[in-house]
């Protein structure tokens, strides 16, 4: 084939090591959800459970948990509440862990299940920097209710390196298992990934794993997750076919092609994926302009998306116009 | 806007001076034109001209020259031809170079043009490895006749090491002005590209500029661009909006953004993309799996080009298992 310098030219040589340990979370059905409102059928979600249970994936999430009254379950779908109910028949606990993601604020502490009466094994904690205290809060809850937790640190791209060692200190002490290093804009590049995965590794100690979640606004989310792979980090967060809000997520075909371990089949995969090109289609999410613009401008995906809804042109130029000025204007405020 | 760890992490302090020597090259209409059979309007094409000229690009690729015969009017458009009669009135000659392609066995040597009597001042030479002494008959009359010379070696990802040192050697000492790595399969990661870049560098000497032209269909061609700018090269190529044969190419914009150099001005190039958008809808080029399956097994995207027009389903799973003896077979008979 080629490509046997592939061999000659790892970094350091520990890249095959790297690879090997890895572990893959696909979250399709929860962040691919944002571009459908959650609207899976249950017998889709069931055969994507039992394709990357095939496929030999170590974690799935599936939704989120969310407390009742928070949303209408007539404008979005069962995965954005994941009860004993939705999940019941759906998916079961086995080798594959599952994960539900909650959101500050969507929540109360007296919602969070005990892990024993429910299929999920993992809560995964999404969080701003600034909201730490009350994730901190949920997170000891979780931790009492038996799950194993996973943190979510979004928007880093926006904050000051000493602002992500701070979050990073009181993390390091907070007993969660897993902190994922977050490019919530789609605006990292692979330097800025390794600097940043250094920081969390060193910060966060030998016990706490590190995880990587990334957006393609750029077209740099499956190149800033092999990047990170190659700095050691534990955990690639990855949808199929990429489905995610705006550009999108590191497609898992593609990791799984990468990583090249017989340890997983991606045969399964492809079979969904064929079916989630169709949605793409649809639901229009991967590479466009307006998501390349906000994630170049290192700001949320949400004038991307407006613009995406036009009927006509995208008049990407103004777009581009608007959001400089704006920013200059931010940035001497700051 | 939380980014200023960016100037932190450069690898080694030079990168800031090597993106301001980068030079870029667009070639939309010639390698775009794969997927339209080069049947732009001669007013598209002249508009194309003149955001490229306007946003400060260094060289455009305007089509292929051919000789009279080697295609058929009727079914491919002008810029597979790019005969004086086509190109006047459509593109002048100034401050942006413009370059043709030719092909071995397209052209004979005596319907190379004179550059004086030319718009065109770069011919860039399409080969094969096996080709090379083909390629270096044309090189030499392209000299002659007064161009400037490229030349693209393609897929470097099916050669072996030594095969890749053997051509270099020879183009070493061809008077050649430019090389580019060429990853005609989108096979590469980056760093495959930073090992091939190095050897194509060590090999050409100081007086051979090295460029890179990469494709998207692990989506990895803006990733490996940007890794080949930060191992030194001069040349980068890029189309609108990625337009290319199968999954495409790097796109311009997103290079641009990266590249933030006042010397570019990306908003003429942001109106054009508005345009191609519309035409991606129809022809499709972009990151699709038929294309991803073709670039992991470092094979010609003909198969996923074949793939892609199925009415139905694209069966990626057959395909998958389908390629996988074959090559399997072919590295034994190997």
């Amino acid at each position: 084939m080629g490509l046997d310098y592939r061999v000659r030219c790892c970094p350091d040589g520990l890249v095959t090591d790297r690879r090997r340990r890895i572990k893959v979370l696909d979250c399709t059905i929860r962040d691919g959800g944002i571009c459908n409102d959650w609207a899976f059928s249950p017998e889709l979600v069931q055969r994507t459970f039992q394709a990357l249970t095939q496929a030999g994936l170590e974690y799935m999430e599936v939704g989120y948990l969310t407390s009742p009254g928070q949303f209408d379950r007539d404008k979005v779908g069962p995965w954005k509440f994941c009860t004993k109910e939705d999940l019941d028949g759906v998916v079961t606990s086995g080798r594959m862990k599952l994960s539900a993601m909650v959101d500050i604020g969507r929540i109360d502490l007296a919602d969070i299940p005990r892990a024993d009466d429910s299929v999920l094994d993992v809560v995964r904690i999404a969080t701003y920097a600034h909201q730490m205290d009350e994730a901190l809060k949920l997170l000891d809850r979780c931790q009492e209710q038996g799950f194993e937790t996973f943190m979510n640190v979004m928007a880093v791209s926006s904050l000051s390196p000493e602002e992500v060692d701070l979050f990073l200190k009181r993390l390091a002490v907070s007993g969660v298992d897993n902190v994922a290093l977050v490019d919530s804009f789609g605006a990292l590049f692979p330097y800025h990934v390794r600097y940043l995965v250094h920081k969390y590794m060193n910060y966060l100690g030998e016990d706490i794993k590190v995880g990587v979640h990334l957006h393609n606004n750029q077209q740099q989310a499956f190149a800033n997750s092999i990047t990170a792979i190659d700095e050691g980090v534990d955990f690639v967060d990855a949808t199929i076919h990429g489905m995610g809000r705006g550009a999108g997520n590191c497609p898992l075909e593609l990791l799984l092609f990468y990583l090249d371990n017989p340890r997983y089949d991606v045969r399964p995969v492809l079979d969904m994926v064929d079916e989630f090109a169709d949605m793409r289609d649809g639901l229009r999410w991967g590479y466009h302009l307006p998501y390349a613009i906000t994630g170049y401008y290192n700001v949320h995906p949400r004038a991307g998306i407006d613009r995406m809804r036009r009927e006509d042109r995208y008049e990407c130029r103004e777009m581009y116009e608007k959001l400089s000025p704006r920013l200059d204007a931010a940035s001497k405020a700051g």
